[in-house]
């Protein structure tokens, strides 16, 4: 296949494997990149520039392809930011890519540049999109409302940001939210995406590092099992539909403050949870797309199934404009 | 074109423009149909079964193609329920199409079928669109979260409700919420929906009936420029973001009975602001497409730019996809 995108990131497929909190590790990822699409690590994973050197040479020690590190600029990342640790490593280690999120990555810029470094950054909403363009990133990477994780404030779907980020900006677009197989993948191709970024579906991989039992939630989940909480603080996420989640929402309702919400939304109780196979105990960045996810498979049929499928689509496609 | 919609409903092109609530009038619906789509006229626009006979009449005075009729069957419809009237005169006037809306058409679905009446029936999430084919429904029509009008409660998105769709029934699905060109009707086609429904793209043609100030704020607005109302009614709905929309989420902060939010969102007030170009004076159906719409054109050229959009999009898929 071949898109801006895989020329930009040289990748067989224009498929990403968004940064995940905790689960985004080396054999992970490389997994992702050994399949031809974009394996990403998560540096907030780990407390410190020497641990995610340790990860980025363990990565490329497993791929000989081209991976990236995620470095998310939100507040929940951690006590004290450690941005600038994540980005001496990345820079140090030469990774191919590197995937920012959260608030804007403008300050490291001519760095990660002078390094050689390729640049997606994510965003929820088109006027961080042309701002993403503006401060030099080679792609942007825009998330819509069904996503996991962050969507932003705006509430606005992938069906209409895809579109209107590719008429808003000049570098490719690749577009996530809501694509979880072949279908969703030609979906954001035809809106002029250059590539897709999917977390959900990666999670219930054999590779994937989440206990058994989220995995098998996720086969169980329908699209209708995530709720997004954290409004109040403006940081809204889609999370699990879950006691935490449901706790999160009550004490939101009543006006509490950050520091209480932090004893159920830190990522330390969501980390043992997730680890732990505590289902209830913590919350659970997952996307709508939870509801069209059947199986737990590894890592390359999840890609080969896209790649595939899409060239079906495309014939039944043929077969449907064919006559017009 | 051909689909099993475009085969069902004897059109050239799957594409659909939803029954809107004033607009859809026998000249507007008819313009659609002469354009190879389907033009719907509204029957709750009509205060009863003699006025609907006569739109009925005069659309087919103005199209020799099939068209349809809305029979919205949600309770904002009016005082009184005028279902059994208008189902009488579809019948007796052997309409082609019937979309139906709101809660289920079961008991209709009988007299619908002897009439020869093909039936789609308009569903905001999977479980409605399977009861829609136990009922009988000739295809069904699932819109997604972004749409305007009535998205239903689950906060569900077009891109994971059309091929969760799909999956989960044998009838034809037609895929609605955030579709405005070519490329939301090949990314609908991609995730497996056979025909398309649109509403907001078509308000902004120059057929359209909506006062001249709404056609020009939807080519200025921002896909950000909708919002929900009616949650606390269990009738949610996507309008405009105006003085009324925020004045009902005000109302319903504050626990307003259903009688006091009538005097903002009762069609009599939606009306009235409407035809009179007043955009701050009423609750208005929007979709979030309405930030791809930057242009107020015939109906002919909206779906003709689609038609033609659609081939250039196969072309490009075709030239990505080609190498895997």
């Amino acid at each position: 296949m071949k898109t801006r995108v895989t020329e930009l990131l040289g990748i067989k497929y224009p498929i990403i494997q968004g940064g995940m909190q905790w689960l985004s590790r080396a054999e992970f990822a490389a997994a992702v990149s050994n399949a031809g699409g974009l394996g990403i690590i998560t540096a907030a994973t780990h407390p410190g520039k020497k641990e995610l050197v340790e990860e980025i040479r363990k990565t490329r020690a497993l791929t000989d392809k081209p991976f990236g590190v995620n470095i998310s600029m939100l507040p929940e990342v951690g006590p004290g930011d450690k941005t600038m640790e994540y980005v001496e490593a990345v820079i140090e280690e030469r990774v191919p890519v590197v995937e920012t999120s959260g608030r804007s990555p403008e300050e490291f810029v001519p760095l990660l540049k002078k390094a050689g470094i390729k640049l997606l950054h994510k965003v929820p909403a088109v006027r961080y999109a042309k701002k993403a363009e503006r401060i030099g990133a080679d792609a942007v990477i825009i998330v819509g409302f069904e996503c996991g994780g962050h969507p932003g404030m705006d509430d606005v779907t992938t069906m209409i940001l895809t579109p209107k980020t590719v008429d808003s900006v000049s570098i490719p677009v690749i577009a996530g939210g809501g694509i979880a197989d072949a279908r969703g993948f030609v979906a954001a191709l035809a809106m002029g995406a250059e590539g897709v970024v999917m977390g959900t579906r990666f999670v219930a991989t054999t590779e994937s590092l989440a206990h058994p039992k989220f995995k098998e939630w996720i086969v169980k989940a329908q699209e209708t099992d995530t709720v997004i909480i954290q409004r109040s603080i403006r940081n809204a996420a889609r999370v699990m539909k879950n006691a935490a989640a449901a706790k999160v929402l009550e004490m939101e309702a009543r006006g509490a403050s950050l520091e209480e919400l932090l004893t159920v939304i830190s990522g330390r109780v969501g980390r043992r949870a997730l680890f732990e196979g505590d289902l209830e105990g913590g919350t659970f960045a997952i996307g709508q797309c939870v509801g069209l996810i059947n199986e737990i498979k590894p890592v390359r049929e999840v890609i080969e199934e896209i790649v595939h499928g899409a060239q079906e689509i495309l014939s039944r496609l043929q077969k449907i404009l064919a006559q017009s």
